[in-house]
């Protein structure tokens, strides 16, 4: 059994190529169609209501590209709208909270988990929930970092100011004896070798993107959807903007190769 | 003559409260309402159509609290709805852009200002045309600085990564050889310490909050308008949405004083 139909991911804006680049290295034959919405970004700052109607609007534009199932590159949406995608859609929907949440269960030893996110992801709890459903135990110490974005946007991947900054932000975290980070926002993964120079060896480092990657192929296996070919899919991106600088800051950081973006204005 | 109405002041966020912050000093004893649309903030990345459409909402909420006088605080707003706001609503409209290029003229030396803002401000080139209407030979370096606003709404006013976030953004500016440089966002004057010290004493700075105050009081006194009161006027600040971590960071940098936030969702 095989499918040939594309993988449809979508988020916000840019940040869940991170995602994408996740899926092309473990699941390379996939074709896959990435929408950004760029037009309304962020959604951190939006209501409830307001992300699910619109995360709603991303997938329907992905299933009439016949995606077979949908992967929710975005905390903030994840983290409000998976109930009300996965009954509007027959197809599988796939968001980034569960399976990190499940990847920092296995990782830690000393049952205490850090999570870094935007001021939204923070706030919201999602990650909280999503680690006490499965261990009611687990200590979790969380922060938001509203400055990486920015500075992630800004292409300062490798940079003093960038590492200065990192540091403030997990010094609480390691002095409370977090033996886990959790990047709890797309962007993130960007910064995983930055972090990763700050937590040092003792930390082990949870990437969103990964896991999500990881949870996709395990849910095409399980439903025998994945492609039968055996060469290389292809990655279409669709953005409901024009982007800006932060998207040639991901192409290149992510070495991912795509065609010309296509532009689809929302009606 | 003498006029109670209160200024109307708005902004699409909590920005142009340091224009409040200008109007205060300059103007004691005028009562003064704030309205910033947290809602719906940043504006910078939206169409100029519904830039256009949210200015007149918020001035409308305004001149239901009988303002004598429409104040744009707001680089955003300034650079796509004067027009239309002149147009809809009897009483006098002034923004943030001319007063700072009118006041960058009259300090230039050389003729060779520098601008800094958001993407969406230097993008727009707003200063740029300002400028030139008045002075077609004038020279312009203009840069984006997107990490600041960022950083200010964190709080790090005086720190060390802002300094040098700073000094980065400015040398290519110094390097042409400006000697005034206008503050093309109503964030930036909370950094005008930090600005001041990278720029040494050969740039002029002109920060544009405090010339949109002296273009109020000149407007109120050639229109009569000025409060008749010898007591301090009243200052009200209204939001559409909860405020965040930057209300508290900018009422404590300003010095401002003003009872509870009023919150008037958007309908």
């Amino acid at each position: 059994m095989s499918d040939s139909r594309p993988i449809g991911v979508f988020d916000s804006g840019i940040g869940g190529l991170t995602v994408v680049k996740a899926l092309r290295d473990l699941l390379p034959n996939e074709d896959i169609r990435y929408l950004g919405d760029t037009a309304r970004v962020p959604y951190g700052p939006k209501s409830p209501e307001t992300v699910q109607r619109y995360a709603v609007e991303l997938a329907e534009m992905l299933m009439r590209k016949n995606a077979k199932a949908l992967v929710v590159a975005c905390n903030t949406v994840s983290s409000v709208a998976l109930p009300s995608l996965t009954k509007k859609f027959s197809v599988p929907v796939i968001g980034v909270i569960e399976p990190g949440a499940r990847a920092a269960l296995q990782a830690t030893r000393n049952r205490h988990i850090g999570v870094i996110g935007t001021r939204a992801t923070i706030r919201s709890g999602a990650y909280e929930k999503a680690l006490h459903a499965s261990d009611n135990n687990v200590r979790i110490s969380s922060r938001a970092c509203p400055l990486l974005v920015p500075l992630i946007e800004e292409g300062l991947l490798n940079d003093d100011v960038t590492d200065r900054v990192i540091a403030r932000y997990l010094e609480p975290l390691l002095c409370d004896g977090i033996d886990t980070l959790v990047l709890g926002c797309t962007h993130y993964p960007l910064l995983s070798p930055a972090i990763a120079r700050s937590l040092g060896d003792r930390v082990k480092l949870v990437d969103s993107a990964i896991n999500c990657a990881l949870a996709v192929e395990q849910l095409l296996d399980e439903q025998s959807l994945r492609a039968g070919r055996s060469d290389r899919g292809e990655l279409r991106v669709t953005l409901t903007d024009a982007a800006d600088n932060f998207l040639s800051v991901a192409r290149e950081a992510l070495h991912l190769s795509f065609a010309e973006i296509e532009l689809q204005p929302l009606p």
